[in-house]
């Protein structure tokens, strides 16, 4: 049985994740979701609150499920026994630093990352570009699920 | 009547921007050019300091006037009717994240990004290269013009 | 009154040239597009197929002109008095080339080129896969506008 | 059942294909390795050569079958119902044309196409810096395997 | 008598920069390692810690020295009269500031830099990486010296 | 005593060239410029024309000689002795294709390759755009020396 582990910040999960997330679920039999808790990097939303809404978005992808994790990411991957990591590559930019932690998280565990293009029209979502629009006030509703639009708005309310 | 915006921290101008200010105000009736203010990133320069400078170095451009703004920069540009954003463009490390703002920007406002590569002879000046040769005391006056020399000397006197 | 010149081979043209020929077209009096005659590398279609082909898709946009060149782009440049060569920009790997060429373009000619960031649903089309793709019977209807894809059938009929 | 497909011009097959291979093989439980005859590029082995050296190298990966293929990457695919098309990426060079194609190939036919980094011994190994090397009766036998190696030697013998 | 100069953080040392130093010291008469003293960048170690690291790994290197230094490279550069300023390459991402560097630094001093390309085993090695690994607990002994490797464990001891 | 190996098409030398040239004959003792005769790449000028232009715009320049090669760089380069391979690096587009070049020709013979870049005043220029704007009568006399612009002006003559 083969498990992909989707490791991410998620803060918050756009369509450019949920995307990657059903693709993935398509080609393994299960996918693990893991936002991780990185003391070192503030985010706008708690760890259980990026967890929370993970889990609402994939409520319906009946082979994701999703866990938090803290620590090297191949020590979780290895513990969980994933197959595979895999990540999405949305530009050049990403290439670079996820090429050398996939050669790193290889030397360190054997386990091996594919990188899956996102689809053309996501290429331009990040996380912290949907949390700068929302700062301002500004329309995030083709950018992210309902869910998280609104706990958006909540978070930035003037 | 057409009106290019040039946003930017200019944390100073550098000789570099001035360069694009000048080229983009022969090809547009109006420019406009907009420091933000950034909450979240710490400047050497205030925001009325920037404007400032930005002024003194733009004096003789008729068409070239100075606005700062805070907020979403595309809120801004549909509030000031302008035609077009222009930004420079430097090296390809630039590129990825400008295409990703520009695609952004389009799908929230219809704006256009236009981007003009800047003069080879300045493609190496940023702002937080000038800052740190003068932070150390180096000569920066090929760099910035001699106003924002000077402020830059002021401000990181020994 | 201000001219944009968009130079292409346009071999043959696609939905992501269309989309940069249109969003030019909002915001200059008038766009001369350029299919190149390049006698150093072969085509699919001729010159006076890729201007026809042009003229059909463009048919319905009242400020945009279809004209074929041969020679140095910023010599005709000169003669038809544009104001800035206009290029849509699809991925890192045209932006070194791009930028080479407008660099020298200024120096020769002191004529702008304005860099447009392709539209994301377009980013992967170029006119090489286009061919490729049609070459062995594939589906080009998302690719290019009928008209184009009709013509393609003709050339790469069994 | 999962199959992957793993294309490739494979003239000659290196060390750095042969490892992509064997991960590959690993994680799917069937890999399809396919030359492909591309009339317009011309190569220094025959396609039945180039199929005999993979077969040769692979003779011992159980799960591993070799089938040349012509015409649509895509439609080769689907025919054979592969479950994923896996590529290997050595350097950004690679990254903006391969991202492209793998756009275009899930457009035309739903298929993913996963990208797998390169073992960083390998990084710098292309067939056509062998095919160079070679050429001149530099010592290749580091890159390639040595059945590889000797076909070189008696093709490019003085 | 030439000298090379190689600044860095060397938040700790690696292999990778060790790799550097050794073949820089094979072709010049003198190295001059020079870890940097950043106030405005946090280190995980001193900066008399990374001058020790350094003069450890680099024991039985006779032609190399170090000695740390603060304030502008070029002003440093100057004093000790260098010939050259090397520095290691791994990947694109790191290539476009290390180019505005090397250029903005020949502008202030005339004094050249020279890349040269990590060997690929070490490409994906930085000491950011290293620091995350080793935070966790992870294996970094084949990135960093043995006497680097027990420093990070005694500072990221729990 | 040190050489540095300077290879290349130079079909033709432009000022981009002659600026490496000049740079590293400062740097060296010796300097050896090596134009390439590459059976498989179509040159405007013959082998003999090429070193005769770099003979003529080297001449006053005590340290460098220039001597064609056939066959393998690396091989060359034992026989002739030298310390290190020095290529000018204009833009990020060349910088994988040489990288690869450079850990190639250093697993082959341990010779090393130094990256030197260049001139940002001469980042756009490079022999084939300088036979584009020679081919249709352009005015090259800013990117090559003058004996270069007459043979060209003289072999593109109408």
């Amino acid at each position: 049985m083969s498990t992909a582990l989707i490791p991410g910040s998620f803060d918050p999960v756009t369509y450019g994740h949920l995307d990657i997330i059903e693709r993935t679920a398509h080609l393994f039999d299960d996918v693990l979701v893991a936002p991780m808790d990185n003391a070192a990097k503030a985010t706008v939303f708690s760890l259980a609150e990026r967890q929370d809404m993970l889990e609402d978005v994939t409520a319906d992808l009946a082979n994701v499920s999703i866990e938090a994790f803290k620590g090297l990411l191949v020590g979780f991957a290895v513990e969980r026994g994933v197959s595979a990591i895999v990540k999405g590559l949305r530009a050049v930019s990403d290439f670079d630093y996820e090429l050398q932690m996939a050669q790193l998280n290889y030397r360190l565990s054997g386990i091996e990352t594919f990188f899956m293009p996102t689809t053309p029209q996501h290429s331009f979502l990040s996380s912290s570009l949907v949390r700068e629009v929302a700062r301002y006030g500004g329309d995030v509703s083709s950018m992210v699920p309902a869910t998280v639009a609104q706990r958006l708005a909540t978070r930035f309310a003037p």
